[in-house]
């Protein structure tokens, strides 16, 4: 596919993330006045809620106050009607609307949708293999299960923010591996996780075949999982990681639907065990989207997500093989996003080994784990024939501890 | 403290687990009707909303279609102020008012209130150690962290059910220790867990000292997480349990308020070693709470709440340790209570030692796991003088595997 033309000339640039072909869903308000829905087209927002009579969508659906919510809702032929009203809107054949407009530069972005549950996966091979060889050593890097189902855990809801969220360095119990016992104090090792989080746009009730869960995720937003690695390692026997991936997980503002992403997709790498046959690829499911991870404005990391060993769809078909219920708003992400190579990778744990390798920034410095006042971004987009497919940046700025963290 | 009697004359028996001491909260309907808000009171419900000019409470509260989740907002003082109204209505005293109240055997009870999120903990040291026993031997099987945090995980909020859902076996990933591969199929070792659940009845961001968590639970209900033993045995490795949890977990319809357990208060047991100051006990926050399990009708273990090593209001301090947000109605889940000896065990993998050891049930047969057909029931009381709190039950049936589980 090409780049499709808009009358916002804006979006007409090879390097404009908003392209015709995107239209990316949002939510944004202007000078503290209400939230309304949005698209990213070029530099501006369409505001939604001033087209709706143009939109064929139950207007209801389109002023749900917690975002695309209710969109989803409607289920997968509204989601193609509802694109293709929007790219005959905005098409350079289209008569022009500039009063429909805001400029991107003029908004406030918020929480596109609200999240219902967020499970975290761990699903790319190499951060598997890195995080399982720090440790537990190389020969049981791989737990046995990790070739047959996308392992995952729950994550925290009430801690999913937009990306622009300060993030607090926390508090909590830490040990040493020569201390006696632990102690109490902020966390030294506070890293990022670059992933993506699928968006489940559909309900199900009870095991869903994996074309169907492919089906019912509705988009994409750029994720970063922020991590207290010294509190994770005292904590995660035998339960998992609890408290050491609260304290924020940040989303980027623009949900990048699955249509905008179709001529994008690719298949997972070659299975090392064949899968079992509910798991198993029936297409290409996978998407090639370029990452980069930036610290303080400068590139630390660049890696893709069709490195990936599952799909999202692999991983909400198996979220449903217990019976599971699944709603519209849930968030799965994808886990850490790591490519083979080590400036591939997307966690400072890995990126820095450890902390024992730190890693050289070009203005001079060096960073084993997030410092004071970084501010870590999240970068990713699909490449086309003279276009791309963007997600807008998934960006945090770390707030030191609080001297006392109950004296607030 | 004594019987309170009630002109409700139902609930002035000793044996009655809804006496005017109690006054639990839940949600109501009667021949399919609107879903209303209830108080128990002896065999009767109090309609909340029939009475609601004589209540201290923004009639919208006593109206939220999501139950108690907007009264719990309104904070303590005015959770206060209610019981304190609603005690003065159904006492002696009062002037009776049968037109109010609905028969309990006329109503369908339904969730008591919106299950924002879901964490479930591991807070019974017997419990701890038989399965760090069976899983991994005498001498490991309490892991380091456990005497210093209460461990937890994130559970998932869609799979909560009130009592009286019927629960389906579910399919999944499954491996024998002896196995190569694994394989998919119903799970075979499908148990229980005799648990509490405490929710939290006024958010909080950042950290909060203990006793402002034990003031911000509301209640608690008696809860049954459902488990997969074998699927948990095959995924739990490294992340924690996932799908083996998330078939169903249980709830009593009643929500026992933590002003009616009140006078039931004791504190935790020894510690093994100091915990860091601010999980430090700091008064009383368990409760003397009576439990039993039946397997169709038959008890097969009698346990305490008060065996738990941590408090619910030491599990919600940790919760927010690292700074996560905590929303009103977020339940969270005590983890199986197991007292020290076998018949005091919460779960069937206790019960029958990893299924080596089958119970004898006294009408003949025996049980490792939960059969297809068979009805777990849950039951709770705190007994004072001359009176009880009761909880009512936690029941469900387990019905058979579907032969597929992708055919609905």
């Amino acid at each position: 596919m090409s780049l499709r033309k808009s009358w916002v000339t804006s979006a007409n640039h090879a390097d404009c993330p908003f392209p015709l072909n995107n239209l990316p869903y949002g939510v944004f308000s202007v000078a503290g006045g209400p939230r309304r829905l949005g698209v990213a087209i070029g530099d501006q927002i369409l505001d939604v809620a001033a087209v709706s009579d143009r939109l064929p969508v139950d207007s209801g659906a389109l002023t749900d106050p917690r975002g695309w919510n209710a969109v989803m809702a409607l289920g997968q032929e509204a989601w193609a009607t509802l694109r293709s009203a929007l790219t005959a809107l905005l098409s350079e054949t289209a008569e022009p609307r500039p009063d429909v407009l805001v400029k991107q530069t003029d908004a406030t972005l918020h929480m596109p949708f609200a999240v219902t549950e967020f499970t975290d996966f761990y699903a790319s091979k190499s951060h598997a293999i890195n995080v399982g060889t720090m440790f537990r050593g190389a020969e049981n890097a791989l737990p046995p299960n990790w070739l047959h189902i996308p392992i995952g855990y729950n994550g925290r809801t009430s801690s999913v923010v937009v990306s622009g969220t300060d993030i607090r360095r926390p508090w909590g119990q830490l040990k040493g591996p020569d201390g006696d016992a632990p102690r109490w104090g902020p966390s030294e090792r506070f890293d990022i996780e670059l992933e993506l989080g699928a968006i489940v746009g559909q309900p199900s009730q009870g095991p869903i075949p994996l074309d169907q869960a492919d089906a019912n995720i509705f988009g994409f937003v750029l994720l970063n999982d922020w991590s207290a690695r010294d509190i994770q390692a005292w904590e995660y026997q035998p339960l998992g990681p609890f408290q050491s991936k609260t304290t924020a997980t940040s989303i980027s503002p623009w949900i990048v639907t699955a249509a905008a992403l179709a001529p994008f997709r690719c298949n997972t790498p070659p299975r090392d065990k064949e899968l079992l046959p509910h798991l198993r690829d029936t297409g290409p499911m996978l998407f090639d989207i370029d990452l980069e991870v930036m610290l303080n404005g400068t590139p630390i990391s660049k890696t893709n997500y069709n490195t990936m060993y599952y799909s999202a769809a692999q991983q909400l078909a198996h979220h449903t093989t217990s019976g599971c219920p699944m709603r519209v708003g849930d968030l799965l992400g994808t886990g850490t996003i790591s490519g083979p190579e080590r400036g591939q990778c997307g966690s400072l744990l890995e990126l820095s080994w450890g902390g024992d390798q730190p890693i050289e920034l070009p203005n001079g410095g060096t960073r084993r784990f997030i410092e004071d006042g970084d501010t870590l971004t999240l970068r990713g987009a699909s490449h086309g024939d003279g276009y791309q497919i963007g997600f807008g940046d998934c960006s945090g700025t770390l707030l030191p501890a609080l001297d006392d963290p109950f004296g607030r």
